[in-house]
């Protein structure tokens, strides 16, 4: 039950409004009419609440489950306990997803520039848009509408924003173009100088950083991570791109459509990576290289070659994923052997 | 000698005060009125200084410091040499950090809410408070007594704090419960959107995240550190548990009491720690596992399987502590072996 | 071609000033007078660009540039395509340093504080120096001339800054003494309590940390990372090192001159390296280590022991870089053998 001094849950809606919601179908003989007031997980959810389905280990769960409601494939359908109504979908989480947009909608915007929120004459600012307390907004800035930047957040000179973006609390922005419907988390930084200079024994050499950061729409970009201009080219960061918290991207970097960098992970200098590529936590890619549509980094994986699309690569240095396990476990045989250590 | 630009030492103190601030035994015919300024380490210590040894390694060093007082297990007090003081204790470096403490005391909180914070009218800030400037302060925010908000710091809507709670500047708070005496460093991101979303290619669908953060009495959180809300469950921080800088921790992770997390290790999402677990630096742990009580992960593991109370796991992917040093000794010799390369 | 929302280039320059500021010669019969106006890469510059050539990998780029000028050792210029004009340096690319800089000078600092900046009226302010809106500057600070701090940044009482030293927006400083010429990026967080405290099942008992982060000449720190300033010695960045973003540099660690450290890197407490060491991306330094002058740690190593001058180190645990590359090699044949695993 969601704590009310953070959430207002929307609804209850009724059965047929939410298969609407989840684009599913219901059984025949559904009962369209009946009314649901929030979301669980298998094992929680109690009459009023629609759960999911999504992985068939939880088989089991399904059968038992007390929920009113489920999202699931269709081909599960027969193994439902009694009583409960269901969504079919061949896509039960994304359609829970939807359902539980449905019931925690984000809360609206109430527009307006607050009072001790700074913002330069000449910045441009849209309809419906709401600018914090402390929040400091440069010359020329550009700021679409419906967007909300939040307290003390640093929009700097001749930075644009499309519309029903968000920018967090003491995030920095400078020398970026950013899209619609974008999220930029808590503490980001995009748009610092990226890391180059030439290496000199008296004293290192800056070089100067004329590229910018782009940020298509739809992106989210998590807390304190740092994103970095481009030196001449740009920064790019494709549509629909999630990023999560403490992810460093190099200047120069190009992500594609719809990829996934998840917490911890760098992403070198000028490296480019293809449509929908995972990289998972903490993984590491050297600068320079060329990661395929749909490739996946491992967690923790210090990738130092170019990936093919589709290719999923792990360990330091990282190698395709199958030969990973094939030393991982050929390593531990050969350390049970006598005598492969000293053993006391 | 501590920058009094910074640094404003209390005392000097006598060896009876600091005795029994450090709950410690002096020796039969001890000086008790002999008084101390300071403390430094064994080998830089001098007559008006308090040390300590927590090491046999370091006997040698006791044996010859020119310490005034040192705080030491009995058994080694035959070993000290003469004219020092002795403060006897099984736990020297507790003893030690508690003299410190008492040398340098936290400074004096002046209370008071800066003309130039931003405190909604509807929150409510306790007896004792301080609040600098810049620091915004959301709807019905709750803060306890004797805090301390720090400068351009960010408290969004509905947070709760405890009494003796200091908040870094910069710092960004949300949809979290904050207990008593805890320290959040600067830029620390608590309470953030976690990152979950229904993969698609037509555009990944984010899951409303409707949790909270719990932090409970005694936490510590460091530099620019994120911990994110839960998606529904609450994400927890136990009792006492120390977190450095640089720290990532998912929706739905649960820390039990005392735990040490070493910076930049990262912490996925539904998470379970029991009490007193040591994650060291750079650790990363996958989501949805148990690790027990009193476990220890070593610095820059990949942890992906649960852990067992006691246990001590390293590598990546992570395994038992020994049979990862057997199979770091057995790689080493592999390599060593003639024609296991080529050799030119 | 930069944004001009953001750059605004210098120039034209002549050749024969575009000499002078990359300390090159230039050939008999050049035309010194012709005039110039950007720079760009080797494979993009047109007529009227300065390029450069500092990898021999790139010769045959260099034959068929459409550049009009380039930076190149005087070994090479015989490759040179015709109708180029060329600057002789055994040094390229930091010529071209210094060329993109005239081109790309820094924008002229605007003195001032904001109307909306916190400025203590204990703190002493340099001449030229500018102060951005929501700006917090505690007690006794002192900053020198020229110096930039930014919008919604915080310094902590008693901080002194040298001169030309910026500040990035939203970053913390406190107990620091920073040097001249320094270039703090956005969301770095300097100088907060170390990560020390005595462990302990009742309550781990935190160690007062009295020593301070000193920040020597012509150092850069990246976006959000955090330097603890010491326990009782100083924390110290030795003059003309370039941190990258998101490093976390522990209490009493020790940097010597022009060291490297790249993006999520970490550098534990009491670790002392000597000058020009190279820590690569993602590298971990455990504590109370020395690495030698020049050392170079290879990206994600996990180093636990002392480097010598001139040591290069990489894998977890970090050993020298040949022994590693041993052991990649023997664990990839080992497991190519058969049998080495069960082949399914």
């Amino acid at each position: 039950m969601p704590d009310p001094r953070f959430f207002t849950p929307a609804g209850p809606f009724t059965l047929a409004h939410l298969a609407k919601v989840a684009g599913a179908a219901l059984r025949p003989g559904a009962d369209a009419k009946r009314r649901f007031s929030g979301v669980a997980a298998l094992a929680d959810a109690g009459p009023a609440d629609v759960t999911f389905l999504d992985n068939r280990r939880y088989l089991k769960l399904f059968a038992e489950t007390k929920a009113g409601c489920c999202l699931v494939d269709p081909r599960f359908a027969e193994r439902a306990p009694a009583g409960i109504e269901l969504l079919l979908t061949d896509k039960p989480y994304k359609g829970f997803a939807l359902v539980a947009q449905a019931f925690f909608p984000e809360p609206e915007l109430v527009p307006g520039v607050h009072v001790r929120a700074v913002v330069d004459p000449s910045a441009r600012i849209g309809e419906g848009t709401r600018i914090d307390a402390g929040a400091v907004i440069g010359q020329r800035v550009e700021i679409g509408r419906r967007c909300w930047v939040g307290a003390n957040a640093v929009i700097g000179d001749g930075v644009v924003l499309g519309d029903d973006t968000v920018v967090g609390p003491c995030a920095v922005l400078a020398y970026c173009i950013v899209g619609s419907r974008v999220l930029l988390h808590p503490g980001v930084c995009i748009g610092n100088r990226g890391f180059g200079f030439a290496i000199d024994p008296k004293g290192h050499v800056r070089i100067p950083q004329t590229g910018r950061v782009i940020i298509e729409d739809d992106v989210e970009i998590g807390a304190n991570s740092a994103i970095d201009r481009g030196m001449g080219p740009d920064t790019v960061i494709g549509r629909g791109s999630m990023i999560d918290n403490q992810v460093m991207i190099g200047h120069n970097a190009r992500l594609g459509r719809g990829c996934v960098v998840v917490a911890q992970a760098g992403i070198s200098g000028s490296t480019t990576l293809g449509n929908y590529v995972v990289v998972a936590a903490k993984a590491g890619l050297s600068g320079h290289l060329t990661i395929g549509d749909g490739a996946r980094i491992a967690a923790a994986a210090g990738v130092i070659r170019d990936v093919p699309p589709g290719g999923e690569v792990g360990g330091l240095p990282a190698m395709p994923l199958r030969q990973w396990h094939r030393q991982t476990v050929a390593l531990g045989r050969l350390a049970k052997r006598k005598g492969a250590v000293d053993d006391q």
